[in-house]
């Protein structure tokens, strides 16, 4: 095992400490968001901090660098015109998806560069991602700032659930390997996932009788 | 394709909802959040939201439910004796992982009832999972309230990471695939998870010329 101690952290390559802290959080979601500004330029970029805020009612999260460090169009489009939507990366776009992450100048859309689909649907401001099969329309709720470092947890509300009719089960769960959805490492390593388990709600009485 | 408007969500009976609402963020990490409590109480439960918050310096954050709704023992635990650790789920214990999640009563130990292994490392005072080959010694270090539904952004500076020296790549990061680590989707289901792709920084001068 490496025992990594706080002077280690503190004295590491910051880009090699990057890739171990993205790391060690274990696997997390790809989900590109896209934006419109006010004067109709589309945008679109790859996320890997979306976090479930709640179910009652739907909120959803995202983690976003520190604004001023490096110009940042997903969050001032949000601003400007208050809807944005979270499309899932499946197998087929992950190498498109992952290139929405350079830094363009404002007036290029990644859309173009990257060759993914805006898809405008009716009563909908923001673009979805034609080839997502899985689709969240959210109105812009609330920023809420993490003093320790800058950053910015932004909160919406989920307004619209876009989903494969035939991953959609019973329960209200969706089956996110039948659409090979992606799930990411660090900052650049794609996973496709296939489902070993599912479990009843844990109750303490139905706990099994684990050997000790 | 399935697509719920605002009121078709609003409407949805309410565990079929929390189903769906937690599927749609894609893929989520699975991490067991071990606490001590001032009266040498363990505690051990298993977290979805676990989110990177930044490698400068290292942080971690991860989502509580209301406090007061239910008990919640991992955030006392953590306000009393103010260290944590967060160890990652792998396939071999991937059950009593899950059933962790059981409301348990204060003062028993969730290590006994799933039979994992708690292990005090020397200078650190929460336990860590013995089964787990990537753990995380955190330091609390803030609350941050998300008021739109009470939940809780809970801030940790991340003070040591274990990981296996074969599972870390020159370059810093973790291949996740190697120690067999999980992710999740909706409340209750398990994937495995295999690399597909790992692709460089995304740059706009080295974007592939992707077909439009």
């Amino acid at each position: 095992m490496t025992d990594f101690l706080e002077p280690d952290l503190a004295a590491m390559d910051s880009r090699k400490r990057a890739n171990l802290i993205n790391s060690v959080t274990g696997y997390k979601s790809a989900n590109l968001i896209g934006t419109i500004a006010a004067d109709g330029g589309t945008n679109l970029a790859i996320f890997n901090s979306v976090v479930h805020i709640g179910a009652a009612p739907p909120l959803v999260g995202f983690v976003l660098r520190p604004v001023g460090e490096v110009p940042r169009h997903t969050y001032e489009n949000i601003l400007e015109t208050r809807y944005y939507t979270i499309n899932h990366v499946h197998e087929s776009f992950v190498g498109r998806a992952h290139y929405t992450a350079a830094k363009f100048e404002r007036g290029v859309s990644e859309f173009d560069i990257c060759g993914l689909t805006p898809e405008f649907l009716e009563g909908f401001a923001a673009p979805f991602v034609g080839e997502s099969r899985i689709k969240l329309g959210v109105e812009y709720a609330e920023s809420i700032p993490i003093p320790l470092n800058g950053t910015i947890l932004v909160v919406g509300a989920i307004r619209r659930v876009i989903v494969p009719a035939d991953a959609l089960s019973e329960d209200g769960s969706v089956d996110l390997n039948r659409v090979a959805d992606v799930c990411v490492s660090g900052l650049d390593t794609y996973h496709s996932a296939t489902r070993i388990a599912k479990f009843p709600y844990a109750r303490p009485e139905t706990v099994p009788d684990f050997e000790k």
